[in-house]
């Protein structure tokens, strides 16, 4: 696989752009289209969040037949508790955009982010849409116009065998997946049938943003979407797999690391459990607890609350069989708290980033999740954001 | 009912003590002992965490037959993650204190709470338990003697009908309990015989305790126990349960009030649900949420925060249907924010008590639930506690 430095433009015939168009006070990006030159196949999973944002409602509509063409993302207000106006709003968004891009309303997808509650401007998003044919380009500020609390672009892509990925993500705060992410936009220049695809975006979601935690709080708005244009051809099924898997996860640790308040990344292995599902319960109960996330932003080699949270993750395991390591420091051996060495355990937990293993000696079961510790600041973020 | 000043020392034929024997650094307050003149019939509920600690292993065991005279409770080390050595030292507190008190050490039942990982001084224990008997009295600092991280000591008795109830409870981090609760020891001179009073504390329970959230961590020590020795004859069983549920919300309120870093207790009645399950459902997702914690600490009115944890409750309920109510502030209509007064939510949300109620319009089903906001001070308390 090849490094390149760009996002979504990278696949051949895609293009696309990010601006401001005045839904943020901050004069901050807030508006990006992405565009693909000919009607591409094209999957998507969303929240499971109960409660679904208007823009959900009609990307999935529109997503009926597989095939999209543009997708308009805006940031700032997220369309959500919107009731029937929301969804004209949304419609009425997907509509004027394919008037601008000479394409078929049915083959644009829309995604919007931000607060819930309020409606969307539709006279800025109007104007925003004027003309946007000729604004597209394939080094545009996409990553950059889909971010809220966010404080880095998320973006990625690789090129594999004949075919590229790129892909751009927004997540900082409500950030507890269950079937999506927050919001994902993938694209790709190989030729993908859009069931193949929803399998592919769906095994590789499964395993990165679906592995990963900052507060528990599963947004309304979440959606990964990817479309495949087949401009290259065909590709060689499992290095599209694993390519995609890559660009998810690598994603995935971004929005994890650019978690609310987050000082540092934590990735949590979890190995030998009795099942694969038991090993995912258990990392996902750790990188969701509090307590362990404070005591990891306080560098404290606190293993009792990951005793405690193992125990919480409803998983099959023994406890007396249980090691666990920081790095490679040995801190839990058969469910006792080893006697390991206190300083050095709390310099690696110092470093930007945390590995933590677990080791549950109980079968072949395994699976890695991505979160980050919990400061002062992610209560600072929240106490003050927005109403 | 009336209400006593005091704990589990008012029902008749009860005395206990609360001193310090040295396990907390800090001198305080860590060892407790609640002793009955007579034997009594008595129950407990645990901890569904699987990690379980010691103490409750075999305090499980001794109530087997469904009789105790008396509970010793350390505070300091909670006896989790200790293997066969655990067990062991929880047999040995029981067999000393029976000893001192001229009882079956099978009729002790044995509580800790504190750190997790470290072994019982049993030095300090056994010294601590010397002579206990002459300590005994009806105006013990039991109370004080169960706290970690509790900033104010928890305890209620009321007298109803012919008989008294008291309690005495510990809790404010680690709080998400889902079967029993933190540590709460409750004393009745009725005569229930114990597979009654194990469906009496189980209903009351399901009511407070189980309803209460602090920071979805629940812990590996939690247990509720109640003793009734019988000593003022039968009682009214449905005056009974009404008055053990009032000291058992009350305790509740007491712990989610005191939750750590906390600067308010949040009521979250939900009516009028689907189901009375589905109303606890979303009464304890709301309170659970992070995002709707720090909002409250804010004082920031965040509907959609709200709406977003309805959506996460994994209950059935109708979006369109959904009022919100801050106290008596409406927040929400049919699922759509309301036009409210955002001075007069702010001033109804800086009270030392928020009251949010949510009405689902969409069948019978109530429920409540007790939380606390989030603060910086959760963080600090939780970032330095230990290791």
């Amino acid at each position: 696989m090849e490094f390149l430095n760009n996002n979504v433009c990278s696949p051949k015939g895609f293009k696309a752009l990010g601006k401001s168009i005045g839904i943020k006070k901050s004069g901050k990006a807030d508006f990006a289209v992405i565009f693909s030159e000919v009607l591409a196949d094209a999957a998507a999973v969303y929240t499971s969040n109960k409660v679904k944002g208007a823009p959900l409602i009609v990307t999935r509509n529109h997503l009926k037949d597989g095939k999209a063409q543009s997708i308009v993302i805006n940031s700032g207000i997220s369309n959500v508790c919107t009731g029937e106006k929301g969804i004209k709003d949304a419609e009425e968004t997907a509509k004027l955009a394919a008037e601008e891009l000479g394409i078929d309303a049915n083959n644009v997808l829309v995604a919007s982010t931000g607060v819930i509650g309020k409606f969307l401007p539709m006279g800025k998003i109007s104007n925003g849409l004027k003309g946007i044919k000729d604004e597209l380009s394939i080094t545009p500020e996409v990553a950059k116009a889909i971010m809220t609390t966010d404080t880095v672009e998320k973006e990625i892509a690789v090129k594999a065998d004949n075919f590229t990925i790129g892909a751009i993500a927004k997540g900082s705060g409500m950030i507890s997946p269950n079937m999506a992410t927050m919001l994902c936009f993938i694209t790709t220049d190989a030729k993908i049938p859009s069931k193949k695809l929803a399998d592919f975006l769906k095994n590789s979601v499964n395993k990165s943003f679906n592995m990963t935690n900052v507060d528990m709080d599963q947004s309304t708005s979440d959606m990964a979407v990817i479309m495949a244009n087949g401009i290259v051809g065909k590709a060689d099924e499992k290095k599209f797999q694993n390519a995609l898997d890559y660009v998810c996860i690598e994603l995935a640790k971004k929005i994890a690391k650019d978690g609310e308040g987050a000082t540092k990344l934590v990735e949590v292995n979890v190995k030998n459990a009795a099942t694969a599902e038991d090993a995912k319960k258990i990392a996902k109960s750790i990188v969701s607890s509090n307590l362990v996330k404070c005591a990891i932003f306080g560098n404290d080699p606190n293993v009792g609350r990951i005793m405690c949270a193992i125990g919480n993750s409803m998983a099959k395991f023994n406890e007396n069989l249980i090691n666990i390591y920081f790095g490679n420091e040995q801190v839990v051996q058969n469910g006792r708290i080893a006697g390991f060495n206190l300083s050095e355990a709390k310099s690696i937990m110092k470093k930007d980033a945390l590995s933590i293993t677990i080791d549950m000696n109980d079968g072949k079961g395994n699976a890695t999740a991505y979160g980050c510790d919990m400061s002062y600041d992610y209560i600072k973020i929240n106490a003050l954001y927005t109403t």
